[in-house]
């Protein structure tokens, strides 16, 4: 960190500022210029805040040369991490390594016949896990909430009748204890800052898919995974689903850059939800090439076996035979990025 | 809600959908033209999800006429609603309704000396509620979380000391029990779309301060307004407090039209916190004037008895006589406004 | 401007990079720390091309502590500067210098009889300048695109007629001879960076209004009217007139933090356009005095005789009644401000 | 173009509105529902301006169905265009039409040497045009503003030396007299609603290379393409290079929905520039590979034989040996797309 203090500081001010940082655990280098001096903060400065610094009447500017995350941070773990997933047959799927994963399946659970239906049918076509909202944060009151509960059972007996694991999303931490045979816990993004949710997340001990809010930096979404890593528990999937723009003709904007950004920032996998970024089905699969091409290790998708019909996010979802094209045009690039659909169990 | 059919869809099919919006319980009026056919939804459509609408293979575009929102609506109240808030001595405060109420204290409570002090000062300038926060949703998680539970204590010693009625943030619907003494309960920006939590502060009486998140729309905000209303709890302040935009002079862009199109749109009172929108401490006082010109019904804004060595957010506060200054120069404009700066008691 | 150079490079290396910078002909200050080197440059930086530097495999990043515009800049020119226009009468107005000047008028010139009604009109109402287009950027090649030279002449009517001084978009530098009796030359917000007519109007002595870009931030619209003035042409009067950003409630998002901004930053004189910012006409009448509170020199914005016959921006365009009303309301405000709402000619 | 009328408007008034819109063209039909009166406009709505409409006090709300643009259309002409590029050598290149073109070079031209170099060097690794900057549009009055007719002049000598087509950037109508042996000319992203000049560039048959403006819609984009197309220059090249967002990790963001997106509204060929679009000269291969993927006709890059010297934008330029790799790299993803990577001559 190295702070720059404003021109005609008093001296003995500055030398005072400067120990009372060192007593923050940091060590300071003091660099007098003749018209600028500059302190360089040495060590841990993750815990130190910029913001707070700036309020000193000394300070001209703060600036962050080290990244705020440790645990998500690539400099301090250079090779790529991977999650590992059991399936129910004993065998075990991953994320990341290697490994392109597509997780498929209705943005809401419906009914019976309709989530078994689309399980059976994406995992025919290749995808590697089931998604299936039960509890659905929804913009207005007067939309389907899901099926809650009920919508987890029927995600597991999908699972147990297709060996697909299974990705559904967390709104509350009091519904934790219901996500013990869940695979990978979704945080949405409207919950990517959702602290409290975060640090209880940090304690258990399954996978998080940590999904990028609408309007959040690739620095605050690392910071969101530091505060899950931070309480123990590493297993987290970065994912990009598109960002809040001025653009209207897509849902949202999706970002391509931050699959290479947070690559090159950190070590956890990155994959891409492609219909929430569009919100238009046609556009799916283009946008599914790119992803694969930018380097992402799996995408998330929304499949339903009636589109017309569903209950939420209609105008986004594949239906079943578009998303088997998909998986053959998929296949080539994933191919050529020498990556391997999925693992041999 | 009005749906444009597509140029040559079999007249069959498009009455056919027809009558399944029928079966959802609105009206719809057919107009066939020459190349465009016009599906006129009149009823209760608050309830019928446009983008679903959007799958169908028949339809061309949605558009809402009518807003989604009910409870929320102005059209459904055209007069202003206001908010009471009882205060320890026995009298009323009144949010809205004529009366400008400043809401000033610390990001952050961080001792006892701390927050008596600040409470006493601000009381003194003029402000009609203290605000602290015990709960801190932070970007970091090295940062300071707050003091929690004692920090609630420790506001409630301060309306002891003061009468000043407390304003503090819920960061998650298990701390709602914690809260019964706290006058109004906020809700953070980044937790403007936790719908789980505004459901059950539906469910409780107390008033609730409901920011605007990041990146979320005027009909957003109002929408999540409604999830609080339609539980039955109709005591919602609306609070601007900026919006994420390509601009990084100022820490959020603060917009201020958001003033009067809420007020437009919802008979709701409407507050601005000018601290976090600006993130600098000497915008606050020209910010808080605008927002006082462009019809804000009160503010919520952080002060700090040493800035400098404040455990968050230093560099938006204000100190004790920068506020004392700010209130003076507010009194005239409020007073031009046709406002009284708080009830008499 | 700060350098800090990565990690591990070799001093040799650092200090030939530091020797091609003093030459250059800025001073390198050396401030080597255990783990961090940093140079400080002193001296001129504007030249210094800061992406540039970024691209030396040394440099880890580079931070301007010092603002690249010196002209435009308060920190070379303490006082507030002002704009001198002489009235067809021998008077003279100032925009600026504790003025706040109106400027009004329709979006068009629509014809003889419209511009010297709308001029009488606003005139009565108190506006000091009349503003209308001639020649007219429009999104579509098919919308009405001005009269050109004949709306002109018209306006240069309208001025003989009422004494009104005239502001009017040029489009491009051809235009500029066809100038020469207009008393302030708008530049809109999306010729803010035709840096070659800039450079043009540079080298003309007549007040320039510069409209802030769509998606300009502050920096860059000062770096604008350094163009400018870096011509010798010192007579700039800055505009916010919205930026864009997710909102679609306003046609753009009213950035009021920009007036202060600017001011502290600059000290050339701010006006806003709360036509264009919301879009609105209902609006207008709220964020102008919002703009006034916080500390705007002056106001541009659209009357038109009859908003619904308008050629162009009918939807935010006041009837002279509407603008009636707002100049009484505003007096209060201008006043409270400590300004006068025009010259004593 | 639909117009919903506000509920309770008299129906003479409405009639008369109807009537007074038909007067400029259009058919008009008329749909009253119980609560609900709809006016559907048929015909060429192109030159109707919603927004004046939408000033009508009879107005709730206008909604295009038809896009306003009509040459640039996909609608009118099913069918891909492409650009014809004549060589020096008698032969044609082809922008579209199943070829992906890769434009290189460096940002600003800068001496003899370093263009004749970098054109013999991008020749070599497979780019079919050489792209570099003779009129630069800097920020800054103070950064290196290109060298002018000097550069032209170069760059038509490289021309001469390799054969290669040249693409550059024209900044105002005046420069266009010394763009007659220039092959393609690019309209940079801040001219992109320069409406004067994009009418001139009407006027000349060249090809034009239109780039998306920071803040511009993909309808206002087409919409600029379309005042080209409209004075009879129909060879257009739409370019997506990045738009403003709130990141800043990356200089812009790359909109890689506009791809499909532009693809679908128009039938112009789609050329990306990841060089400006992530700002980072390391991220240009992966984005590259992503543009691929998401159906683009082709790529315009910065390549410099020293980006660490470069006069302008060496953060994101490649230096030769990257530019080989990645040519090497992006063929396989060319070859299955279906493309061929350039016309046999």
């Amino acid at each position: 960190m190295i702070i720059a203090i404003k021109q005609g500081s008093p001296t003995e001010e500055v030398r005072l500022f400067a120990k009372s940082l060192e007593e923050k655990g940091v060590q300071v280098h003091f660099s007098e210029g003749v018209s600028q001096t500059v302190l360089g903060l040495v060590g841990d400065t993750a815990g130190i805040d910029a913001e707070s610094l700036s309020a000193n009447h000394l300070v001209e500017k703060v600036v962050r040369v080290q990244e705020p995350y440790k645990r998500a941070n690539r400099k301090f773990h250079p090779d790529d991490s991977y999650v590992r997933v059991s399936t129910p047959i004993g065998g075990e799927l991953r994320i990341g390594d290697g490994f392109f994963s597509v997780i498929a399946g209705p943005c809401s659970v419906e009914n019976r016949e309709q989530i078994l239906g689309i399980a059976e049918s994406v995992k025919e076509s290749g995808a590697g896990f089931l998604r299936g909202g039960a509890f659905k944060p929804r913009t207005s009151p007067y939309s389907f909430q899901g099926l809650g509960v009920n919508g987890l059972e029927l995600l597991l007996e999908a699972k147990k009748q297709t060996g697909l694991p299974i990705v559904t999303e967390i709104m509350d931490l009091n519904q934790l204890d219901l996500f013990g045979d869940i695979d990978i816990i979704q945080v949405g993004a409207r919950n990517m800052q959702n602290f409290t949710l975060l640090k209880e997340l940090g304690r258990c001990g399954k996978p998080i898919l940590l999904k990028r809010g609408l309007s959040a930096t690739i620095n605050e979404l690392l910071m969101s995974a530091e505060y899950v890593m931070a309480g123990g528990n590493e297993n987290i999937i970065l994912c990009e689903r598109g960002i809040r723009t001025f653009e209207t003709y897509t849902r949202n904007t999706l970002d391509i850059s931050a699959i290479p950004a947070l690559r090159r920032q950190s070590h956890l996998p990155v994959i891409v939800d492609p219909s929430h970024a569009a919100g238009l089905s046609w556009m799916v699969e283009t946008l599914s090439k790119a992803a694969v091409a930018a380097g992402a290790d799996g995408l998330i998708m929304e499949v339903h076996n009636n589109p017309e019909k569903a209950l939420s996010d209609g105008e986004q979802s594949l239906n079943p035979s578009a998303f088997t094209n998909l998986m053959q045009t998929l296949k080539k690039y994933i191919e050529l990025e020498g990556k391997k659909l999925r693992i041999e169990e």
